[in-house]
């Protein structure tokens, strides 16, 4: 088993890996920057190291430092998290290389899902359903006239190394489609170094539902249902559930099966997660990308299943097999999580970093609350605004609905705007009680607005 | 259905119930002392009134008081929770004269669990087992010398007024049983008016097992498992856990059979519980006692059974129908709760009121806090020492343990003592660990004092 874990990431996935580990009884070491002193996981760490200056790049993403004080400390692995070094093939390879266990799939597997028309085709290759579209790069103008003739317009033009809504543009005609190829290829050349674009239909309305994985290194594959995340703001999500409002029983195996024929597909291993764009109106799902770490919305899964997806992710690095098979998966109740960010919701979601003066997370029966943030705690500007994940678990999608109003009223942040006013009039709105939405909810209903 | 709620209680529990109620759209009242203006319950309830001065018996026992806040405000319904009037059936019976709800049972069901010697002649009508002894009140030295041979010394002599370990004596000959039953005697009549005493086999090597049932109006109990609540100090409970380690399926339908038929024997309805003395040695349980409320143990039970006790507690006394069979009732994993006191562990327990400067409860998967403290709150010295009741799930004991474990070492509670050390060293005492002990580990095992 590990012993010791470098924990290289901040925040609250940092103190979510903390947890784990103590329970599994591995010590842990955190690392943070020079602005982060003060932060709760460096506080519950068994020991805790500076790694550099504020900026990521000089801290949480500096590989030399944080290996360096894996190798002192003793380490045996890695817990990289979300974000900064998840989906670094480099960093993993590195790992690999000092003999230290990286808790994440192969650079193997993060690179073929990192890059996005290498995904695209090898998901063709295994049989996953993707949008119809280009095989590859676009090699000319006329080839993309053709395919685009073929699938019918509007189509979406994609730069192959973009990512995070960069290199995205629409086209709904012949001539939106030969500028945007060109004003792409442009952009893709100048920001990500690599030109290439390709194309895809275009799916206006359709729900984002994404199938958890967990694997093993023995070719135990098996999927957790889905979560939807279909409530974003510019491509952010913002409140996840489990399960999707949107599917059945039959879909749900459906699209559970090619969650694990995508994985299978790029031998991965630990937990990871196979985005689908869900074509709600015609029961069509294709794949959109794979995240190949844990993700921010992992509670929602674990509060269903009952399975603990850190603890998985550290028991299969350590060469464990899966303690359960896909018949083990139960489903029970439902589950919202609500993301709690240091903005003003009323001021079109401006950063509110800032002293939190005073702080008292909601308790009771099915509220869940994983967070790094304390009464006197400063958010600092550089990282990321989130505050807390509010989740909560009932028997229903109509209780957990309520649970959440009655969490969010008794959840007490005095110092910061956050966004709990939002999620408030988002969990009172009818459209969103419905289930009946798709991802461009908050661009069709002005919530902070509404009465 | 239930409008209005008003919640006679204080701390946690009147916290818990207010969630439940705004769970279910009831709006609430709460009432306070004057000590307990700052209490989170006045904050979180809607409206809240000062029902008299500190001392309990001029406040959160004034029945005048109370039933005036429910009649002025339109309440239509009082939850009592626990201690207080939760078992006092004069109470019940006002509600019911002014045409308010009272949530829990009928006065005529209070009166007979109430009293011991009637409830332990009630138990053995219905066929219930109880631990042999007298029948009824003890008429004469002969009569009881005669049934002391007859069980076998030890035995226990219990006023039959009495109550929270007083009135109790323990006679291992019939030497100590004459003086035994005269001390006794002349104390109840002294301190409860009524001189009434019987006897008992005295059981010393016994754990505390006991079962929460439900009924509804329509007839229908049914039973949620066992509460094993062996960990005790001076009869006080510190630490609940379900299921039990001591009980297997068999036994666990035999008691919960049992449980069921002392409820419908006083035609019970609500949530109850219905306490057992569990002779694990000799596999052989009798009823202890009946508490006709909600109790402080009941998130462990909510935890395992997906039930919400509280809510189902406002529906039966609504009216409804219980909306689950016993069939439905199924159990998952265990859960584990600690009461967390305003005492310090390291000087027997001495009452630790005071203001807590810093607080902070832990978070993240399978932990539920439920709590009436915040930073800044000071606990008066006048109630309960309770902070806070620290509960976890988890799929196994050993698992549960280890969370429990994670868990009381991230709580900060600053300012005051508290017994989250003992808790700990409870935690990580081997024979806790075991499974395997009975209601006297605190007499032999100094928790305090073991490294």
């Amino acid at each position: 088993m590990i012993k010791k874990v470098l924990v290289a990431n901040r925040g609250e996935i940092a103190v979510r890996i903390i947890r784990a580990c103590r329970e599994l009884g591995i010590e842990t070491v955190a690392v943070f920057s020079q602005a982060d002193r003060d932060a709760l996981h460096v506080q519950l760490a068994d020991e805790a190291y500076c790694i550099g200056p504020t900026a990521s790049k000089d801290s949480y993403l500096n590989f030399t430092n944080i290996m360096s004080v894996a190798t002192l400390t003793g380490c045996d692995a890695i817990h990289p998290g979300y974000g900064f070094l998840a989906e670094n093939e480099a960093f993993a390879e590195l790992c690999r290389e000092c003999n230290v266990t990286f808790i994440g799939p192969s650079p193997e597997a993060i690179a073929k899902m990192g890059i996005k028309d290498i995904a695209r085709e090898t998901m063709r290759e295994a049989g996953v359903p993707i949008v119809p579209g280009s095989r590859g790069v676009i090699e000319s103008l006329d080839e993309a006239r053709a395919i685009a003739e073929e699938i019918g317009y509007p189509v979406i033009i994609k730069a192959t190394a973009g990512g995070g809504g960069k290199g995205i543009r629409v086209a709904r005609d012949e001539q939106e489609l030969i500028k945007g190829i060109n004003i792409t290829q442009q952009e893709a050349a100048t920001a990500f170094g690599n030109p290439g674009v390709y194309i895809e239909k275009y799916i206006e309305d359709f729900r984002h539902v994404e199938i958890q994985v967990l694997a093993d290194s023995y070719g135990n594959t098996i999927h957790l249902g889905e979560r939807d995340c279909s409530i974003q703001r510019r491509l952010q999500k913002l409140v996840e559930e489990a399960p999707s409002p949107a599917l059945d029983d039959e879909m749900r195996r459906k699209m559970g099966e090619a969650a694990v024929k995508a994985a299978k597909a790029v031998n991965y291993t630990g937990a990871g997660t196979v985005e689908f764009i869900y074509d709600h109106r015609n029961k069509q799902f294709y794949f959109m990308e794979m995240n190949t770490r844990i993700q921010v919305e992992h509670p929602v899964t674990e509060l269903i299943t009952g399975v603990d997806l850190v603890k998985e992710q550290i028991r299969i690095a350590a060469g464990e097999k899966l303690s359960i098979t896909q018949d083990d998966v139960t489903f029970n109740g439902w589950a919202i999580e609500c993301r709690i960010n240091a903005e003003n919701p009323a001021k079109n979601f401006m950063p509110s970093p800032g002293k939190i003066a005073m702080y008292l997370p909601p308790g009771g029966p099915g509220v869940r609350v994983d967070s790094a943030a304390y009464p006197g705690y400063t958010i600092p500007p550089y990282y990321d605004s989130m505050i807390a994940k509010l989740i909560v678990h009932a028997p229903t999608r109509a209780e957990a609905i309520a649970r959440m109003r009655r969490a969010l009223s008794e959840f007490i942040i005095e110092g910061i705007h956050t966004t709990i006013p939002f999620h408030i009039k988002l969990m009172e709105h009818e459209k969103f009680q419905s289930g009946e939405f798709n991802t461009k909810f908050l661009e069709l209903y002005d919530i902070m607005k509404a009465e």
